[in-house]
């Protein structure tokens, strides 16, 4: 069941870096090679910093998921053009939640505390999408005050808080649950973070 | 042979890194350094993902190679700019066919499969540019038109298809071969994919 | 004593990358990863690089400086505005002297040659500034004509004749001295290279 919504995770990141390239014209092989880094670029770089074999080498199943994600939005790009946008983000969100969650696990297992779980989590779930904003020349989802990556980061901390206490599959499912409501939500309201959360400056000259 | 002929493209790389951010006015450390970024760029991101020791620190000739190319250019960059621009093209284009080729068959080498090892070829010729535009604030060579990366694709997927019909030297000579006449061909008459194997859509609001 | 600078001089780079965030306007989130990215960025790749486990997961007091400094500087930047801009370049100019020196001292110790770690060096004290230019959309440090990777080149060279010749401790307090004196000018006086160590050409046409 997970594995399987991992790879719906999968392909929805490369649909949404295909989705990405397309507001440039790009040729297909470039919209295939933008699709793939978005979907697994944020697990590589996790995978690279833990010194683990990076998981789509390891198992095939999801560089094949992207590949065929990627050329199938390419291909079926009328079609899905037509689905409603806000499908795509619930299961954009959906893949968020479940690859930070899997993310922290696999950092917890490896023996690292549970703030470097929390950060892989979350570096895991947004690394890619910023790969793909940066290769397009878009401005990062950094850069957005969208209700993004605070989910990722409060569900985050939520499980780690509370798997202890909790039993595994009961905390699992509620943190993942936690990251896809607090995004849902963020999707269906148009959210953002209060100003008061945020910050812009003036300078007056460049300084480092 | 085929060594002196991956010195020559490491160099050609680095030439064309330098090159490139002459576009502003950078001094001339951070003109070597964009130099070593193209050079070596692509080749390190394939080790690194195939946790394989890094190319350039395992045969230092390399990194003199790019080092002394990127000072070379900026010293001698009246000479260079008087060479014909498909000379430098040209140069690029044997490059590319000869480390997509190699990084196919090195990653052919540690079991991956054949599409894996397609996928290194590309990233390996491509990675580099695509940093060197990255930090000198250019779109990236993903968002252009040319001929540059399905060259390289076909290239490959002749050679793992053929790897097993013809003898070893012959086929790699001929998908090296392959890569570069299709390179060249496009070089000659600025050619660029056709219109309906791309795609632009104009979006209303962003979406991720 | 030199791990207290260490901590300080990551601390002041996490800061940096907050002061830059903050010229969009970010959330606190979004503020403090652009600080985590720029404080350990240069460091990561470097380990990665050279294979070896990335230092702020081996030794996690880096980590919760860099969270912590990240964090008190979105919430106390209008105290950080008030102290002299100066200041931050004079404490970023340590950090970047330690660094680049310990970066060498490593990378020497690997059985790397000179040139190698020199390199090594730069990188590690340029390449979370430049992701942080990136990610917050920015022209990169490399694009500024300022004598900022210039005075850890020339202080990484002396660094590497001299280390057979003076003791240790000597000519590595004499490295980071000379390193942090030649920003210190350029700071003070705003240096940059001249002219004629730069380069800038007028294309007419595009090519790589």
């Amino acid at each position: 069941m997970e594995y399987v919504l991992a790879q719906v995770g999968i392909a929805v990141f490369a649909m949404s870096g295909v989705l990405s390239a397309t507001r440039q014209r790009l040729d297909i092989f470039s919209i295939v090679v933008v699709g793939l880094l978005t979907a697994v670029g944020g697990g590589t770089l996790r995978d690279v910093i833990l010194d683990v074999p990076v998981f789509w080498l390891v198992d095939l199943t999801t560089f094949w998921v992207a590949m065929a994600a990627s050329f199938t939005t390419f291909i079926g790009i009328r079609f899905i053009l037509k689905l409603p946008p806000r499908l795509l983000s619930y299961l954009d969100a959906m893949g968020v939640a479940l690859f930070s969650i899997q993310a922290i696990d696999q950092t917890l297992a490896l023996g690292y505390p549970a703030a470097v779980a929390v950060l892989m989590g979350l570096m895991t779930s947004i690394a890619g999408g910023i790969v793909r904003d940066v290769v397009t020349n878009r401005p990062t989802l950094l850069l957005s005050r969208e209700f993004y990556a605070t989910p990722i980061l409060l569900g985050g901390i939520l499980y780690v808080l509370l798997i202890q206490l909790l039993p595994y599959p009961v905390i699992r499912l509620m943190a993942m649950g936690a990251i896809f409501a607090m995004r849902a939500i963020a999707i269906r309201w148009q959210l953002c973070l209060p100003l008061r959360l945020t910050l812009k400056i003036d300078f007056g000259e460049e300084n480092h």
